[in-house]
């Protein structure tokens, strides 16, 4: 019987581990131990102060502060217009939903205000160059936000949310002048619509997530090989063909861009061509090299040795004027219908199978003197850049569009090193940083809050950009003020609706901080102590975020009695990098992405505090409360898998779980005898030491669950600790 | 430190177990006790079968099953209309959120199909005596929907989903005939929008969820004293001046009453009045019976001792022609807008007190020979039921409106007390039942799930229905008849948008059961299994419910180590009844809603698996295994209190925490006294006992926060068991 519905779905297993000590000692009034002999005092609750993320420029503490309660009242002054009344209002929700306080429209006797005072308009369409700056200063008698135009009320307001905390008497701000800036202007999210549709509802959720923490340019990666998702009029079988059905109405569109507008929010498309193109060929496939017919495929393409048909990765045919003549037309409709300055053409992984396979791609390249591949994307690209240009529009590409000759107003995005940021600024290109910052990775945030823009990392072999290039180790101020920013990327392998917001966020807030906050903070452990607080403001305005999807757990396993179940769950990762395949479950937009590596966040929060204290312990600095806490996390997972086994064999997505938990029991036994040895009171020696280091090998392979097991790296560090 | 985010926020509480147990046996390696020692096997998880609610009038099982993949689709037959293509796309979305499955628009080779096959149209707008009725039938070579019009499929589409679960190989349906109809022909919800405002997207979600369970009648309470919530063009002052700028717009009432009607749903509004019509008088003091200026109330006024002004709980004045011209002006604009045939006038809960204070009013009545103040009512009903018949609508009203001379076609919705249905029946009157449906109540949904229209519970002298008339103890079948059916009331004094789905959800499924199925269905023990994957199911389609709200929980508390408060708030329930004022907290509306008492369920189904244990334990027929388990939660209870409480003294919503964590620790040991005692290894006395049972009654009592101790009538027991 599991006792309690929604949430606290584990309350049994504390009765389940009770129960195991209970055995122990029958006797029965003396079970009883108060629990003031706990050896480790209770953890209070974090802060119920505010967590400012991203961090800004400059904070001056105050002394006092400032009460909110349902008179609060937002007062508009100097320049106005209707965004900044819905910004207002919309602040006035958030707020709402934040504290629960209802506030009155007609607040009279109003105790707090937020005065907000700007000057002027920013641009019709918000553009790269804008000020974003704020000042908010919070006294006890009120609160001011001041901004040269309505983007840095946007950002002020923001602030001034995070700035509400409790106190023993209700909900305040601390008096506080925060006078802040952005340190770049390009701070955007990728996200990728094609690989798995992504519906209205969840795209204007990462906006409103985005607004929270300051990002300000959604990247919208519309097309691909497995589907085109904007309706053309002037090419209805893009989306008629191309997309499953599944597509954005353009009526859809300009509601996109009015709410991320609203939001401060540029959006910019991106139809990526010549390759990553063939949801196109569907309905157009005289615009591919091949000759068609042309069907959607559901399967990854790039790289694809299952289907080496070059058709499989088709790309646009650049020898063709027809094609030229249906990209202008298609780049006229396109571009009414985005109105931002810039326009992604994409230009990645095109790898030139198709053009190899086709005798009149290869005559056109003899006669024109193309040497090879890369110079007939180069050509391609050049060709593309003018009519975007012609459509009034600058271009963005992907890394491999940076060429000697690529024209300089193109714009870089670096996305397999950060080496090409640095050769593009030596060039003469703007770039912006995506390397490092792909959240579809399940990277940890702590990886992506350490990747500088203006920070070169180490040399990497495995970096292709640069290559055969010199790339400056250093920048002038010049062509340091050429790396606009960066972009986390969202790729949509693994990603289906149910699980989009709870992957992105809240790890790209880490990423938005980098973006946004002076390059001097990089403490990883406070970063992590806020970032826990924004996961909390995320939710409570709708954006379940970083946690376990209980209703998908619940799908899995059925809803009672799953207790065992989270303890395995709570010390599983998904797979890093691009490693799901390597479980057999390769990416396949119909495979139903229903496994318990879909239901858990991309960064175990239970896994990062073992390690830490495994840390402790193999370091001889650990406390003892640390020595007996470690042991109580290892019997936990070392008595799971013998109460949840019996459960695992009802549904074939339970079954897979079956060795999993398997591997994370006798990890935890290797952990518990290493520990007894650390301890002093078990025996070691070098050769068992090996074994168990051999036998932990073991369990680091992903499962064909496609789960890591997280015990495996802090327990190897158990056992090779000296005693 | 808390070492997961999201749903399984007790990870620590084991550990906090464990450690607890660790602590009593230092030896090392021996702690480790394999759990296949524990006293009782682990509980399995629920069947992953289909749990349907409501049943169906008849169900015959087959063999074989249905397989569910993404070539599965819905195939549409006879009769067509645009309703129908909506609602076989909102199934495929809806098997796509629960299974995880991508459905392909363009499924070939399907080897599992849907047909729905249908005659005729239903009635242009819904009627209360349309034929619901369908047949399912599933066989392994695929389903087929049969309904007499789009009602019955909507309904059936319903069951399809419900009966799709997993097996081994994936999602299936098993073989199965299902043939059914509603008991009841009126199945509602009302929800109340005037005390709490709920913005359109709660009011959608309801609509959802009742579609789930088959309800047909959303029933909108609009107006009362705190507020006026639809938009007039007629007279705008009543929500320009009387709803704190929360209000629908008619474009909003519009797609509520098509999103209802694509849901097979009939919307009915309601108008309160002659009472708890306050808001009106804001901005039309003249409707009152006493002069103006009126403010909006934000308090309870019925029944207000705190605030006596008769004006308080305002009157429309009965005695002047110029309300019933504003009111058949007001009845032209809102019965176009609402085109259901039934229209309801309120009528409840006017206690006279400002007609009593208007010497006018006291001239007309002696004028007019009218000898009390419900004798007035009943004039003002009369005339404004003949408005409502000129307007071509059928009045409904409270049980209040039932006077000698009622006009038969007005419709009596019995809320004080069951013997007014059999009353109405009596005189002719249709009928339908909430009295024993106030899901606002927080009672448990066993108690509503036995509550039957059509039997009259034992006579409750309180029940003020009936009073001094004959009331018959059985119906002739045309009486019978005339009770339509029932529905569930949530009043929202307490109910806050971010709490309204939590609360009317699941338990407003075991109404929905009682008025569509079988009345032999009264098996408590099956409805909770079945209300519990319910919960799941609504869960999957976006309605959180009957879970404890983790947003309001960590803004209570903060995000990390709050096991602790956990382990009470699942322990705890919010009072029942009104009794919420008793705590010192009466209705508001400007009250923050952001207790603890807030953000637990109704319900808990901790609270009723331990009374169930302790039960058992009471009556001697517990097993070894359920003694361990009755003792291990009381345990966890008596030794929580001692960890929690250091955390309790950051805000004013922890701190009136403090006395409920101390009682569940008190009634805990008290627990623990008593069990050693049934056990034989503790000595009781009757003083002792008697002792026990006095202290237990304190902890009975609501306390500031508005908490009940769900331990002190299971521990009672206890106390008064035989050893």
């Amino acid at each position: 019987m599991f006792p309690w519905k929604s949430c606290c779905r584990s309350l049994t297993a504390p009765v389940a581990a009770t129960l195991l000590w209970m055995t122990l000692s029958p006797a029965a009034e003396s079970q009883r131990v108060p629990a003031a002999t706990l050896p480790f005092a209770p953890v209070l609750p974090q802060s119920v102060a505010p967590a400012l993320m991203p961090l800004p420029a400059s904070v001056e503490r105050g002394t006092g502060t400032m009460r909110l309660d349902q008179n609060f009242k937002i007062v508009l002054e100097g320049y106005r217009e209707a965004r900044l009344d819905r910004a207002a209002a919309r602040l006035q929700e958030r707020i709402e939903r934040a504290t629960g306080i209802i506030l009155l429209p007609q607040a009279t006797g109003a105790q707090s205000t937020l005065t907000v005072r700007t000057t002027r308009a920013s641009k019709p369409v918000q553009a790269l160059d804008e000020d974003e700056s704020y000042t908010l200063e919070v006294t006890s008698a009120g609160a001011t936000l001041t901004a040269p135009n309505p983007l840095g009320v946007l950002r002020g307001m923001q602030t001034f949310l995070q700035l509400i905390h409790q106190d023993t008497q209700g909900f305040v701000l601390d008096a506080i002048t925060v006078r802040d800036k952005p340190r770049f202007a390009w701070r955007g999210l990728m996200l990728d619509s094609s690989r798995h549709f992504q519906p209205m509802p969840q795209v204007l959720q990462q906006l409103d997530a985005m607004e929270m923490v300051k990002l300000n340019v959604f990247h919208w990666h519309l097309s691909d090989d497995q589907g085109f998702r904007v309706e053309s009029h002037r090419y209805p079988k893009l989306q008629a063909q191309g997309s499953d059905g599944r597509f954005y109405t353009q009526e859809d569109i300009r509601k996109v861009v009015a709410y991320a507008r609203d939001r401060g929010i540029r959006v910019i498309p991106e139809f990526d061509m010549p390759g990553h193109a063939r949801s196109w060929f569907v309905g157009y496939p005289e615009l591919a090299a091949l000759p068609g017919p042309y069907n959607i495929v559901h399967h990854e393409t790039v790289d694809d040795f299952e289907h080496p048909d070059p058709k499989q990765d088709g790309a646009m045919d650049p020898t063709k004027e027809q094609v030229y003549r249906f990209l202008d037309g298609f780049l006229g409709e396109m571009t009414a219908l985005f109105p931002d300055q810039y326009f992604h053409i994409g230009g990645d992984e095109c790898d030139g199978k198709q053009w190899d396979a086709t005798p009149h791609v290869q005559d056109f390249m003899k006669a024109h003197g193309i040497k090879d591949d890369p110079a007939l994307q180069a050509y391609f690209t050049g060709r593309l850049q003018k009519l975007v240009t012609r459509h009034h529009k600058i271009a963005i590409g992907w890394d491999e569009v940076l060429q000697p000759d690529t024209p300089k107003d193109v714009v870089i995005q670096s996305w397999r090193g950060q080496r090409s940021l640095f050769q593009a600024a030596s060039r003469g290109n703007r770039s912006i940083l995506s390397a490092g910052y792909y959240i579809d990775l399940n990277q940890p945030a702590s990886q992506h809050y350490l990747v500088d823009p203006l920070v070169l990392p180490p040399f990497n072999p495995n970096d292709p950009t640069g290559k055969g290039v010199e790339v400056p180790t250093h920048l002038t101020p010049e062509q340091e003020a050429s790396i606009l920013g960066g972009e986390a990327t969202e790729w949509t392998e693994y990603i289906t609706p149910e699980i989009l917001s709870n992957r992105v966020w809240p790890r790209t807030a880490a990423i938005a901080e980098r973006l946004w906050s002076p390059q001097s903070n990089r403490d990883v452990a406070d970063m992590y102590t806020r970032l826990g607080w924004v996961a909390h403001e995320l939710r409570m305005q709708g954006i379940e975020n970083g946690g376990l999807l209980q209703g998908m757990t619940e799908r899995l396993a059925g809803t009672t009695g799953i207790d065992h179940l989270m303890v395995l769950a709570a010390m599983v990762q998904p797979p890093v990098d691009y490693t799901r395949e390597v479980a057999g479950q390769a990416y396949d937009q119909l495979r139903p992405l229903t496994h318990l590596a879909d239901s858990i966040p991309a960064e175990s929060d239970t896994a990062r505090h073992f390690a830490e204290l495994a840390h402790a312990v193999a370091t001889g600095t650990a406390t003892a409360a640390q020595h007996v806490e470690a042991r109580a996390w290892l019997t936990l997972w070392a008595d799971n898998d013998a109460a949840l086994a019996p459960m695992l064999d009802r549904t074939a997505l339970t079954i897979e779980l079956q060795e999993p938990s398997r591997n994370l029991a006798r990890t935890a036994i290797i952990g518990l005898q290493a520990l007894d040895r650390i301890e002093g009171h078990g025996k070691g020696n070098s050769e068992n030491t090996a074994k168990q280091q051999q036998e932990l090998e073991t369990f680091d392979k992903l499962t064909p669950a496609a789960l890591r097991n997280m015990a495996v790296a802090p327990v190897k560090e158990l056992v090779a600790a000296k005693p």
